[in-house]
């Protein structure tokens, strides 16, 4: 009865928001190949080779993918009840930046600047981030991150702060003969050093040079321990506070696992 | 009694897919060392100047090799009840691969696609996959890897995002003439830097390039805190469920908390 | 009334060492921007280009930051009640280092020792530890690195050790032909390779040398679980302690387990 | 009294087996100086200008240190109750291999085989696992080592399956004309890879070469989350039974802290 009642847009918002009906299913799996080809076709494009031999198929298929992007966009507007809460949210820019840049690309053709129209281009690539739609809020990775947002950034400022005063050591003791031609260059290297990615494009010659490269090593390869730590006990807590949740409705005991029935304190049983 | 009872296709049974007999234990260190064997021949034959040299060999011990594989298959299927269900499990397609490609290099000596010959020769790499009877169903690690799969997963899309967005603003700021000649390859760059492999066969060579490469270093350091953070805590819950050995008198659950005096499924009393 | 009755001097001390006034959040901010200032100037003067075309421009700009740090000396000093305590503290010292280089390139800018003259110059880059007032002494970071630190001490102790004996291990396999020159130099070697850095300007050619370069990468990559499985733990430790707020209504005493009925000093009941 | 009556056997015995007493200190102290001076200088022999020039002066304190660790492996022998029991430990193996090779080398000087003669010389650089002893066996850190020794060894077969399929992959992808001219070789490099060290000594050519790398630095950079965890969980639990080992005399019950006087559950006096 309820079901009948529904309106076309109502219909169409289940569709669109919602992933539990067939239809909502199958939009979703349209939309991830959409986004998906899309990408591909953006990286394709920038392959001298493949982008002049198939330069107009590409072109075809970008415009069917902007167009495709264009109705989604305008029908996610028409289908929400309040359109100005979706057009300024996250996923609102980011699908109304994923459709701009093919349109604007028509008025731009004629200018000289060629960096310009290469950004304009690429900020297709964003495209990607309406994949964030899938992982979803509710995501555990994503509460880890956010929990430890905070710990991470203090953690990879310390390094940041190590980085600038090995740099300089390591600038006062190889000089420029030897690749460190600045403090700049010195602390890229440092970087490239403690985080363990070692690009071997600049590398200490000198005795000493390589001496404090290894402490620096040693150092990366030992500071990482701590940031892990920190998050893997955040994350035991919070495991700890999900586990709590009921409490025994006779004892008032709220340790029980997930699963419980009864109390594991008193017997009672637990109201779920 | 029961023993002498047992006709030989029990005994063999017992032999070949038990452990505990030392016929059984003597069966897995032979097999153990015959798959040993077979991947250091797969390896040594590739070697130009061994391959050369001692190809009639190892020609010979890859043929005994087979024949001990083909024996075994048989003799597994022969002392199953249930031969399809063997067959068609993972072990089974594994057994039956390691011992193809040497039969089918007779009918294919013939042919000129030297690729399809090559990948025919190789797939007997694929018998290394024998060992992972060794390493057992029951092992933490598989479990732990098990367990912690969607979590993985979601990271390394996570980070698969982060690289093509911070490959195409690389392949904007570097351009083709240091190396980033497209998105594909920017990406490509973007991944060996954020994992911290880097090789150094694409490196920034800009200013401001190095800038980026620098924050890269620095995310990709710091984000590996968050998966290993949330493999721990999953594990110590495991562990926590593992220290739980009681079992309910009542109900024989198991699922008890350390603390717990009554059962949390059917509420009798527990005897510790 | 009380706030009234503050000379100058307590107002300047809120100001400086207190961040809970508007006045003292105008200063922490205004003496952010002068340290991560005076950074990238020191950073700027040892670019060639930058320090040659722009000298004069960058030398005035260092005399400004100067100053200005030398004001903040001073003013901490008169604003404190004991100024031997915060001269002699670590963060009196750095404020000192952070001024002083300037005012002595002045009596050694006939100096031949450019060596000395540089290293001089370069001190000013210690400024960036005047911010660790910022990450502040209660950060869960750094209590954490503190905790650890005997630790992680051991590990890389446990790891020098190892590369020690690898890299003499390989100085016999490689030789001086392939790169490894001397026993110091394989050592470095080692380092790079077991902290999973690799620069790749030495890399071993034998297939032995391959073969044992193999497992130490493997050692490396597998070892690096310990020292941050005992972060984790001691860690979740911390943790663990941190969740018992309760304090004993008797002995006031707060280190309780989360199940504690009675206090674990004096033996009272606890309120929960 | 007691004191005066031991002998010199046992007072020996005090200063070097046990370290809490001033000569037992000082003898420590010694023999750590020793230990890391004799690293330094088989270090130094090994760098061929230094060799060269100071050849003379390292000589003469090798026969010093070398007289010093004989005179210590004599009087441990004596001072100790069992001889044999000492001579057999994993400490008396090493400290004898660190005084033998200076006495055979005299014996040596006539041979030819140089390979032989330098693996001689270089057997003293185990000398620094006479370190060992001040690491201590009851070390947390050699404690999670032992404990998750198994663990991290199945993690690292696993590792080394998955490199010899990876390998092979790459073999018959990339082919010799890149660098991967056999199977070991492609297993090294996937080895490389895997474990985030990137060499770049050999690196991926072909766009699918380079897809499949980049597979793997992501796997690599996964899968490491695993052991951790692993170890992580294992440490939280030989954490958790380190708080547990008093029970109470009243009510047994044993999840007490360290510093407990007091029950936490009935209140009742612990005995510690």
């Amino acid at each position: 009865m309820k079901k009948n009642n529904k309106n076309w847009k109502e219909k169409l918002h289940e569709v669109i928001y919602e992933a539990d009906t067939p239809a909502g299913k199958l939009f979703d799996v349209v939309l991830l190949i959409a986004i998906i080809a899309s990408i591909v076709l953006v990286m394709l494009e920038s392959v001298p080779s493949i982008g002049k031999e198939h330069g107009e198929l590409l072109n075809i298929s970008e415009w069917i993918i902007t167009i495709l992007f264009t109705i989604e966009y305008i029908v996610r507007i028409i289908s929400i009840k309040k359109p100005s809460k979706y057009i300024f949210s996250f996923y609102g820019v980011i699908d109304l930046l994923s459709t701009l840049p093919k349109y604007l690309a028509i008025f731009f053709t004629g200018t000289h600047s060629l960096v310009a129209l290469r950004a304009l281009r690429l900020l297709r690539v964003f495209r990607i981030l309406k994949l964030a739609r899938f992982i979803g809020e509710s995501n555990n990775f994503m509460k880890a991150l956010r929990a430890s947002k905070a710990k991470i950034a203090v953690f990879l400022f310390f390094v940041l702060i190590l980085c600038v005063i090995l740099g300089t050591v390591m600038y006062l003791i190889e000089g420029g003969e030897n690749g460190f031609t600045s403090i700049p260059r010195s602390v890229y290297w440092a970087i490239v050093t403690l985080t363990t990615v070692g690009y071997g494009d600049i590398a200490p010659h000198t005795p000493l040079g390589q001496f404090v490269a290894s402490i620096i090593m040693i150092l990366g390869y030992g500071i990482i321990a701590v940031p892990t730590g920190i998050v893997s006990s955040e994350m035991v807590k919070v495991n700890d506070i999900d586990l709590n949740t009921q409490s025994c409705p006779s004892c008032s005991y709220e340790g029980h696992n997930d699963s419980a029935v009864f109390c594991n304190q008193c017997g009672g049983k637990l109201h779920e």
